[in-house]
């Protein structure tokens, strides 16, 4: 008898039906939006409804010594929550309830399993929101949104996930039960666990519950602001200009003539002029119309066609261009959707290095950018069909060019990934931004939290 | 020879006249402000003045296995930084470079030793601030503020130290150099031990270098209210009714009644009615003078005397008398300064708490607290007078007192410390707010960057 049969039939035994060995749902476990599958496919899924059942499933996978690999609704884009043989696959997505919401304190207490934009919904009713918003926020976890540390467009005026999770609520590798954090707006009594948590990729424990930071529904009307630019440098000059004017509009998108073009094809709308990149960026608040009419000022003296909308609607029908990025990518062909971040000021230099990249290795990049926090998505195109769980690995060709990008984006003062997370597909790369000392001395962190290491073993830190 | 002596011999070859064993300062380094001081006295006071001068520092420490408590402007309330027999005090004061101020990135990097208020006015020259601003930063360093998550005034609105500091560079107890963090707005790349790091006390290394995040100078005007309430509870709802409203003020500060009643004798001041608390509010920004209004009125409605002021030099007068406090306790005799925090609507209930504690105890706590955001600083007063190090120890039935308080602001759904760390004063407290198993995983964490365990031992992580 394997070890994997052991546990499965201990899995069974302790939780009956939320144990799944459907050739269906084992499949999709394997994979997840990064184009990324694991090798073979996971011993079963465990559809956790309770804190008990991942504290069983936990101390199973200890004493069976079974990998377990967390996940949430399958959106993350590095295959961090892809589980391969021998591995139970532990899905928190059923674990979906509101716990508590003081509008008083500014807090909400959630379940990991809740979309993103269910719990703003519900929170709406109250006159709160939780501020990160990931691009895949309709779809995509809160523990998911915790665990990859995600980000989103409102992050450089709203805040990242670091700076609106006041506690978590942790399984670790045996089964153990620890709360970390506080439900006070300060709190300093020991180490910070919390925020070690967020964003280490189900490597430390399993995140069965959170204390979120709230914060009031923005009053005051929204202002967006549409500029087009000569070519893509420009553009991210003025996004820096306005960046450097003191001006903090809530979004500030970049998208590049490829990106630009793409999504013009798919909405059927007139065709930009050729080489032309734009810019989206929407102002909130009080003063949202003075603040517009200011950075509308910016972006013409950095060479701008610019149009002001003040009405919500038409704002919304702005955005919807750079919301349909990733559709239109998909008619250009399969993407590596890449995450680099750099300092805004490097914002122009970086374009400079993706047209380098594009040059010398022969592949187009359509890049968007959140440009007023420096997070830059380029879309490596490559022909290929993915199967039927939208699995399609990039080939060598495609990775040889994300090397060069990435190593740009290190030289520039950059980040190899600004919100999707390290996961599979860039633990290659993690020391060398971390320096070998550091790296090792985040993987023995790991082992105080999992010394079998058993949680998601393959992600992150191999290479 | 005794391996202090050792030590001290190796550190005069290296560093020279940086070693300072004068009798003064070998006692200054024992104590900092909490009127604790350790055990004898260092070793010696190591001034270090660059990063290589810590690294070698260290490297002797670890050879010779002897403990290292770095020191800032010892401004610290909780003991953490006090350095006693067979320890060599590393102080990184000198250490105070701004390197690099960058408007368009909105960051800057600096040495630890820098004071808070210092670099705030080179920054001012930008147009720009760093908001952490505990009630210290006239003495304190941001190494410090960083080494203890230093809160102060503005957290509500402004955030804490951890929602501003992006890079942390970390001398580890071997003497290697690791730079942990980044200079993007997001970045997701590994562990975040930048935020394990703040507040972490100088139990996981030496901060010899920060990249701070800042924000741009608030335009508009600041208008302040003074509110006086019958009584304290009243006073407490009322700023619990200001953060339930959805006003966000720059700064909520609460005093009861014998902290005014002390404040106003020292600065000569007419004394208030007798049993009276009062709010001191400032709102900033663009729509200062409406939100002023807005929560004047909320103020009215649960009882509150209310005076509106939009001057801001009569706004500094009023804040005045919050900012006696700490000399008008010395009035009064010898003040342990404690440091819990509650979330925002359980302040009235942790004042009765401090009411039944002062009645149970027979001894008077005045208190303060930073109501916008829930910390409160109880003042315990007891007799007796400190040494010419400021130093005296608060008596056993004083820590008897403080202990129920503790175990009252826990079950309030509280910390132990908002913003002062736990050091040597609280470390007994630690595992009652951790429990067992996250303390031991937490002093496993600090075995992986100090495996000899010399850096500030007996801080933070004993019992």
């Amino acid at each position: 008898m394997s070890e994997g049969t052991a546990a499965l039939d201990l899995l069974r035994a302790a939780l009956g039906d939320r144990v799944d060995t459907s050739p269906a749902s084992l499949a999709a476990a394997r994979a997840d939006k990064s184009g990324h599958a694991a090798a073979g496919h996971p011993v079963a899924v465990v559809h956790a409804r309770s804190v008990d059942d991942v504290q069983q499933t936990l101390r199973i996978a200890t004493r069976t010594s079974t990998p377990v690999v967390t996940r949430g609704a399958g959106t993350g884009l590095a295959g961090a929550a892809n589980a391969g043989t021998g591995e139970i696959a532990l899905s928190v997505r059923g674990m979906d309830r509101i716990i508590e919401v003081r509008p008083d304190d500014l807090l909400a207490v959630v379940e990991p399993g809740i979309l993103n934009a269910d719990l703003n919904a519900a929170l709406a009713e109250y006159g709160l929101w939780w501020a990160p918003d990931p691009a895949s926020r309709a779809i995509s976890t809160v523990g998911g949104n915790i665990a990859t540390g995600a980000g989103g467009l409102l992050c450089a005026k709203y805040g990242v996930v670091r700076d609106a999770v006041l506690g978590v609520d942790l399984v670790l590798a045996d089964g153990r039960l620890l709360r970390l954090g506080h439900r006070t707006v300060k709190g300093v009594t020991g180490l910070d666990l919390t925020s070690l948590v967020i964003g280490s990729e189900g490597t430390l424990g399993v995140i069965v519950g959170a204390t979120l930071k709230l914060r009031r529904l923005v009053p005051g009307e929204v202002c967006t602001i549409a500029a087009t630019f000569p070519d893509v440098r420009t553009a991210a000059e003025a996004s820096a200009a306005v960046t450097a004017s003191g001006a903090q509009p809530a979004i500030m998108e970049l998208m590049d003539a490829a990106s630009l073009a793409a999504v013009h094809a798919l909405l059927s709308l007139e065709p930009p002029t050729p080489g032309a990149a734009q810019l989206t960026i929407q102002t909130d608040g009080p003063a949202a119309g003075a603040e517009a009419d200011a950075i509308a000022q910016v972006l013409q003296r950095t060479g701008g066609t610019v149009a002001v909308s003040h009405d919500r609607e038409e704002g919304e029908r702005l955005l919807a261009i750079r919301r349909s990025m990733h559709p239109a990518m998909e008619t250009l062909g399969t993407a590596l959707i890449e995450d680099v971040s750099v300092p805004r000021s490097a914002l122009p230099a970086m374009f400079d290095e993706i047209a380098r990249v594009e040059r010398e290795h022969g592949i187009v990049i359509p890049t968007v950018a959140h440009a007023g926090d420096g997070n830059l998505h380029p879309n490596f195109i490559f022909p290929g069909e993915p199967d039927e769980f939208g699995v399609i690995e990039a080939p060598d060709y495609i990775w040889r060019a994300a090397d060069d990008l990435f190593r740009a984006a290190l030289r520039l003062g950059g980040t190899l990934t600004g919100e999707h997370g390290v996961g599979v597909l860039k633990s290659r790369w993690l020391a060398d931004e971390l320096g070998d000392d550091q790296w090792e001395l985040q993987r023995q962190i790991t082992r105080v939290f999992d010394p079998q290491g058993i949680l998601n073993p393959g992600k992150v830190f191999t290479r």
